[in-house]
């Protein structure tokens, strides 16, 4: 059972306040290049794993997708996402990750942003996907960072020169992480980079795109809080083909 | 150019030093994790690159590989190997990766131990390899894992507490890292595993497992100080599919 963090009402409201809720995708500076590993949306089916307030669906639907299933363990997200995106190719769900159920080769998409390192047990779940995508299908998804996830106290820490750097340490114990971010408890499972490939690889995944996101120059030029991105991936992207 | 500090007399004098100099492949922590990725070798050519003293190409000819081809950039690690594998299956040459020429679909395995990390640019070495394979052929090979590489000043950093950490920066700025690793001024090429990926995709190979390397169990109980190991890897293994 996933922890559902975004029902409790201090996290919604502060989560409601990032530039990610604010703006929806254009808020998340990872976008263009998670954007980037998606195929031609027209005409495809389309889940999306951790919809949250529905803005990838809906954006989906504005590049052509025939049918969206979004799909979020929150009821006040969905209920943002209900209010956010009146269409009748949009279809939202309430489930937890770690128990969904999908019809075969239902898909030609799945798509998660930040959802998936909440998940305790990933194989089920890429199994239910693989299952649920018909051949030659994508499965695209961002998650944190293991090197962001990993340390025991995560966090930058500043030497005598002002240099910063960031303390890996458990980085091979894997499992779960509790961290205070927006509310207190928050539940997140460390895997490293390795494991999550070859759980796709195992369920037959072939791996299409890695990338351990950086911000760009201009990005940073726009918001240079982004620099310290460069010195320690925050998110990564992960594309594969069914 | 690759720079060749195998043939430093400082450099060469010490790393004939390390377990993995006296013990060969049993004294390296890592190689039973490699191995496993490794196909049957019965028939199989073979080329090793950065061979060093031959201690694989000994071992696959002991698995029943057909034919060796050894190529390293150190004339005193060739001799080395000359001296340690007197087999008319096993061939040594001197080259640079950077500027290396293989017969096209000449080979069935591509195997290679901790060298890809001093070569600048991997992308027409990785093309070379997929030309010189033929189809079906593995390529494996392990490099120093970028969390290891990536950081300015790489060393354990020990807080008020006794917690060892390590301190990552610069992650996303690959290129040329120069430590004193038994010499002053050893230069390696800093990637993050996105990119080694990526090109190997790029290049046609299909990726089939990736391992962060960490000690098992026995290991560590064997070898204490292999325990920092979990903290921050210092492998990557990678094993592709041409």
């Amino acid at each position: 059972m996933t922890q559902n963090m975004y029902d409790d009402p201090v996290f919604f409201a502060r989560y409601g306040q990032l530039n990610r809720s604010v703006e929806g995708l254009a808020g998340a500076a990872e976008w263009p290049a998670l954007r980037a590993l998606l195929p031609d949306l027209r005409g495809l089916k389309i889940v999306d794993l951790g919809c949250g307030a529905g803005w990838f669906c809906r954006w989906a639907r504005e590049q052509g997708a025939a049918q969206i299933l979004g799909i979020d363990i929150s009821q006040k997200m969905l209920e943002r996402a209900e209010a956010n995106t009146a269409d009748s190719a949009i279809t939202y769900i309430r489930a937890d990750l770690e128990q969904l159920d999908l019809p075969q080769a239902g898909f030609d998409l799945a798509y998660s942003s930040l959802a998936l390192h909440y998940i305790e047990k990933l194989e089920p779940l890429f199994l239910t996907l693989y299952r649920a995508l018909v051949p030659g299908a994508s499965f695209v998804f961002s998650i944190e960072h293991p090197i962001y996830m990993a340390p025991t106290r995560p966090g930058w820490i500043l030497d005598a020169n002002g240099r910063r750097t960031w303390p890996v340490d458990s980085y091979q114990i894997e499992g779960k992480r509790v961290t205070n971010w927006l509310a207190d408890g928050v539940v997140k499972y460390h895997r490293t980079i390795g494991t999550t490939l070859n759980l796709l690889i195992r369920q037959g995944f072939m791996i299409r795109h890695v990338e351990e996101w950086a911000p760009s120059d201009v990005q940073i030029a726009a918001k240079p809080d982004l620099a310290e991105e460069r010195d320690r991936p925050m998110f990564l992207l992960i594309a594969a083909w069914r």
